[in-house]
């Protein structure tokens, strides 16, 4: 097989190429002058069967179309196989119609993949699982709860429990505290009216705890960073917060440095720019668990 | 019917709503923090034939998702038929394997926008007209001819010589000066060797004459300034130039400024910012042309 990188993950792509001992396939990808994408393949792939890793993060929309142009690339230069690593999956949010009207651009997402010459899938925690089944191709989603884990029982916290930060990410957490044998709590968010106010409510055991707060994705640190905030205000000893994908936009890095969050814990999913590595932020690799699925 | 915009092209879309005393489609092009976008359309499309008029202009990779979700979600709202208006056709370039593993993109983008829900396609001066054979779906290709030559004919210049200013754009020429009734000329260029600078002849009389280099687009400017000296050097009376699509990328601006073209004739299928309005460009609009397409 060759492995090939784009622009979203060049780092991991190396880890991945060193953990398998083979070398990463020729490629580059340029700009014409009107900022159109030019991708060459630099050397051949016919009858190959060939991986792409490239996650779909910021800037997002540059990111699918530089991937789709590749898969086009490799399927007329008669690759056998076409395996795309998405190690995050952006557009996941977008997984329903919410609204009338709206699109499902995750779905849109799968089918323009599928039309470019993907014939494989290897994602990490989806936002949600169900986006799997918006393939027609085989996808297999890796997790990154056992890494995150790993790193929390080497820190051998006391009297830890694990918070989802919200309703729906409270499958996430008891995952996580399997790992970890500890309970779980979750933040209950409700709406008793249209137009009042949200009520939050912490429902489980976490006074004197260290909480460790899980999620798939941080984007803007609203959610994490209010939880957090919850936790201290009622009694918690000390708050620790963990996800796969750091999207880190807006204003997450600043309410993340001035939130009680003692230490942050993601993955390299999404390539951090060095002005968002602030001091509290720590990354694991995923590498190990791509390579595996390779 | 239904007309809506998105980013591209707002300006033209809201002419072609005034020649067809129709009203705009309510919807809206947002944001997410991340810089995914989420499109809105604010009325029920059910049942409906719908327009959505774009250009993969600059940025065009944002351009083109803007419009595939746009597709997705139109598509998802049950509109019963949807016709896509792409006054310029980005990526169009790309529209063969010039070298081994190489992508088509234009083929790509084809393909992409008949599955994200295309059921019709309407755009302007393909730069080849086989990509029209890249659809499974009705394309119309408008042609920017005779706009720009109602101009000229308007202009009332003695002693034309329409001129294409490579040997691909022969058949435009033709075109321009059948509708102008004055010969054509036009410049050949040969590498002798590889690795040998490139030989410029031009073919043809234009020694006193008034020139009008005519191509489908204009980008860099490179191929349009080194005409219109060459033309001078040798005799030319006085060089004008027209194009359909402005893409004006890079150094365009200050090259044109600073070459011999008296004036530049282009259409608005590329909306200008401020900064490229330039006193030499004069824009013609192609609304009404849109309009009788609709
Ligand atoms: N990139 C994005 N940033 C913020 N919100 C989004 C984004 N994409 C989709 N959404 C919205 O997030 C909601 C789904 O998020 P969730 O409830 O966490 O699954 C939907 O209502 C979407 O409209
Ligand atoms: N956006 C672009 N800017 C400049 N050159 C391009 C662009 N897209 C494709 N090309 C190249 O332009 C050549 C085709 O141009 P043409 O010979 O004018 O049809 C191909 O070799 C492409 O690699």
């Amino acid at each position: 097989f060759k492995l090939f990188t784009l622009s979203s993950n060049p780092a991991l792509t190396n880890e991945v190429v060193q953990q398998l001992g083979c070398e990463l396939g020729k490629s580059s990808v340029k700009r014409f002058s009107d900022g159109e994408i030019q991708v060459s393949i630099e050397e051949s792939v016919r009858g190959c069967e060939v991986y792409v890793v490239q996650s779909t993060a910021q800037p997002g929309n540059e990111h699918v179309m530089e991937l789709l142009i590749m898969l086009d690339a490799l399927k007329r230069a008669s690759a056998k196989k076409i395996n795309v690593v998405i190690p995050y999956y952006g557009y996941a949010r977008q997984d329903r119609k919410a609204r009338s009207r709206e699109p499902i651009t995750a779905k849109l997402i799968a089918n323009l993949l599928e039309a470019a010459g993907a014939t494989r899938v290897v994602t990490m925690d989806l936002h949600a699982p169900q986006i799997q089944g918006f393939f027609d191709i085989p996808v297999d989603q890796l997790l990154g709860v056992p890494i995150v884990a790993d790193y929390f029982k080497k820190k051998q916290l006391d009297d830890v429990v694990v918070v989802a930060p919200d309703n729906g990410g409270v499958m996430r957490a008891r995952r996580m505290a399997d790992e970890l044998n500890v309970p779980i709590a979750f933040i209950d968010k409700r709406r008793p009216q249209p137009n009042v106010s949200e009520v939050m409510n912490i429902v489980g055991e976490f006074e004197g705890k260290n909480a460790i707060i899980i999620d798939d994705l941080i984007d803007t640190a609203g959610t994490i960073t209010s939880a957090a905030n919850a936790l201290i205000e009622n009694g918690a000893n000390a708050v620790y917060a963990c996800c796969t994908h750091p999207v880190l936009s807006g204003p997450a890095i600043s309410r993340i440095d001035g939130s009680p969050i003692k230490e942050l814990i993601v993955t390299n999913t999404i390539e951090l720019p060095e002005e968002k590595m602030i001091d509290k932020i720590t990354t694991l690799s995923v590498a190990p668990l791509v390579a595996e699925a390779i």
